[in-house]
């Protein structure tokens, strides 16, 4: 008895001694989300918070700040993301980072810097561990991040044979959002890409409706957003609430996060790759507002798994980052100094998009700059009657006289030096004009058209978070991941 | 016997279960070292990384960062820095955050947004429980940021009244680095600060030699660094080496962080608070080589710390922090897109606030433009000679030749509109000119002459460290720091 309850004694020592190591060992999550905001780097995601921390408290005479769906996750990393090319990476080298816990080229997608040796990937270790897995995307599902979730090429630039992969391969159930980019290749003379989806055997949805009826029973399935804007993209969110008002029904990167759900559960779990994708893009044309409302649309859909993660709270892990900041964006610029405005972005109903095409109708009609200053009152709130808010100084209107002129001249004749370079980025001139004077009006700024070198957050709540506290590396991301499932190479 | 056994098992479990906790409850650091860069954000710290990483790999195929003493810290925090007035805060209510657990006005310094009521500071917690108190500063100890660990005033401006309270006071052991930037009051009609400190029984060093033979039996020691630059700081870091490279000797930060080490070490242990000020002013200015030299010059001062932590590792707590960051500073530029040249800011060995003066002299002596180029290249390594690394384009020999013109005008003449607020920021036009130049060769670039909204990094290693992980408010690293300490409110 004596012996027994010794022996007891060092069992219950030795078990209460480990408890972490032991969890650790043993609990794996079933269900992985990685969330991916394109372009979301610090700024971006604080510009948010303090954008919905105004508008919902107008009447605090302090600055309060919100939280964003992921922003009150309990760990919270920082991870570096220069790649083989430069401290300023691209989105396929970065994913190829998370993807594989390799750094490569930029434009290069899951190869290795000699573009010889693929590498493998994140989800196919969790396919072989039995897990289903979903990739989403709210730009077109071949390009460069969701790619790095199921493809191997040597340059980003193959969409179909990025595609081509994703459907004949085995490692995707559930391929959503955006479309495709070349669904016949790159000279329009092959299978097109829905042709050969139904010859192997994915389920195409081809509405609203369908989208939202998907099931576990559904089997695989390739779920392009019925309605698309620009390059095969889900609408921007501005767009997308504009349109809403008006009655037209789109789905949102949260719907398909919510029908991935519904597919891919199954009793081994799954890995889902969500990404936002026009974060980045917003960042690129330097448009804060329309930024801000794609970060606000990549929080709906993590709000989507953290209402999930709510019914599975021992078997959830939920990761949310970014594969690198654009446009250099800052909260503060140089006239307005202490001072932002973020209210004024809400007047703001557009994206730059969209209003290039405001833009090109009027070029084609030969409308006049005032016509162009009334689009802009109606788009943006910028308006030439003195003493509003939002009121347009005789710079801003020069400034937006010389983009109206360049912006009203057929591409091919328009100047294209340095100066316009640094004015425009090489987008529609009048576009461009007009989200710098509204980004500068609210106390915000951009440095440049292209990706930064900045470091960016990694938000982590569930099974395993913890692991992704402190400041490491992007493929960092990859190897903890792995570890957080139990997966090793 | 069974009952004994019973006990012991019982006992044994419960200490086993609690290891962390009971730990936690014990352990407390001796030694607290809190580390401010002004104005040093995310941005700043990255690229002085990737700085360090260039010019150590040049002959690396592949973008190298390279560690900082404090960026391999093992726990890493981010915090919301806004304050009761902006979300683009200043450092006196941001160091107010830090001291006091409270958020208040800009300008302020520990009293409430009413300015009526003061705060009680860490360093007075820290004082009661036996602890010695160290303020160091590169800029004049009465500046906003040392002048919250020591002083409470409703303005920050108010620098003989906050210096006067250190002095009188007996919250501070050791106070040192900078000078007195009013050390006979607003209107030069007050007691001289040093012969109120000498009244009041501090020792004041007036030599390298005695600074660098401080000790604990020194007493309570004002070190003020004998040669200093502009506005009482100590000189900007590239000035400092360049000086150097020329004889002469000027203390570092780093040398102030050693000697206050040695005064302040005692059996009940020290707080002592470092600020690196003057990468604020580099940010505030643009001038990234400065900017990064700062930095380099904060790492430095860190690692006197991290050396002593080595000699006492179960006894010291490290946090590396910032107030906010300045500028807007992004690494990425418009016209350099993805490619950064981080090697060309070597050629840069001369701080604005330097060239300033070199420019002063050109004024004086009514130089010619030509001049003007000659002392840039001497000082930036940006030239006229063709197909050069640093060839000044036709467009930059045009803006430099308009902020020349300006500034060979005396200061009264010159135009003080939004476009030339724009360009230079206030600040002497050439050396705005040459600095954005510079930074934007490099692929560097700011949105801004003041704070910004960004979050900012922790770095905290040693013992308690691991409190300072995850994303929260600066106010918390007052509640966070107290908590690790073992002291309450």
């Amino acid at each position: 008895m004596k012996r027994l309850i010794s022996w007891l004694c060092v069992l219950a020592l030795v078990l209460a001694c480990a408890p972490a190591s032991l969890a650790e060992g043993q609990a794996t999550p079933k269900y992985v989300f990685m969330f991916i905001g394109d372009g979301m780097g610090n700024p971006q995601v604080t510009a948010t918070q303090y954008y919905l921390g105004s508008i919902e408290n107008p009447d605090s005479p302090y600055p309060v700040p919100a939280n964003l769906s992921f922003t009150d996750f309990p760990y919270l990393g920082m991870v570096t993301t220069y790649d083989a090319s430069s401290f300023c990476p691209d989105s396929a080298s970065t994913a190829t980072s998370m993807a594989t816990g390799e750094k490569t080229l930029s434009g290069v997608i899951n190869y290795d810097v000699t573009l010889t040796t693929p590498f493998k990937l994140i989800t196919e270790y969790a396919r072989e561990a039995g897990k289903k897995i979903g990739v989403i995307s709210s730009v077109s599902v071949d390009h460069a991040t969701p790619a790095a979730y199921y493809a191997k090429q040597p340059s980003r630039n193959d969409y179909y044979e990025i595609a081509v992969q994703g459907i004949t391969g085995d490692t995707v159930d559930f391929l959503a959002g955006g479309g495709f980019k070349k669904p016949t290749g790159a000279n329009r003379d092959q299978t097109d890409i829905l042709e050969l989806a139904r010859e192997y055997g994915w389920i195409i949805t081809e509405s609203n409706e369908e989208v939202r009826s998907l099931s576990a029973e559904s089997g695989r399935v390739l779920a392009v957003n019925p309605v698309l804007q620009d390059s095969k993209a889900i609408h921007y969110e501005i767009d997308r609430e504009r349109l809403a008002a008006q009655g037209e029904d789109i789905l949102s990167l949260a719907d398909f996060v919510s029908a991935g759900i519904r597919v891919l559960d199954n009793e081994n779990g799954f890995f889902l790759m969500c990404e936002g994708g026009k974060i980045d893009w917003a960042g690129h044309a330097n448009d804060a507002a329309t930024s801000i409302h794609e970060t606000m649309a990549l929080s709906d859909a993590v709000q989507v798994a953290v209402d999930f993660a709510a019914e599975h709270p021992d078997e959830t892990l939920i990761i949310v980052t970014a594969d690198h900041e654009t446009g250099g964006m800052t909260i503060g610029f140089a006239t307005t100094a202490y001072d932002t405005h973020f209210t004024y972005l809400t007047r703001q109903t557009i994206s730059f998009t969209d209003f290039d095409g405001v833009i090109a109708s009027h070029r084609d009609k030969q409308a006049t700059f005032d016509e162009g200053l009334a689009a802009v009152e109606t788009y943006y709130g910028l308006t030439t009657v003195p003493d509003q808010a939002l009121t347009l100084t005789e710079g801003d209107v020069e400034s937006l006289r010389a983009a109206w002129d360049e912006s009203m001249k057929p591409a091919e004749e328009r100047e294209n030096g340095a100066q316009e370079q640094l004015l425009y980025g090489g987008y529609e001139p009048f576009s461009m004009a007009v989200s710098h004077i509204m980004n500068n009006k609210a106390g915000l700024s951009y440095t440049s058209y292209a990706h930064t070198g900045l470091q960016i957050p990694v938000y982590a709540m569930g099974v395993g978070a913890e692991r992704f506290s402190g400041l490491y590396d992007n493929t960092d991301i990859f190897s903890r991941t792995m570890e957080v499932m139990g997966l090793s190479k």
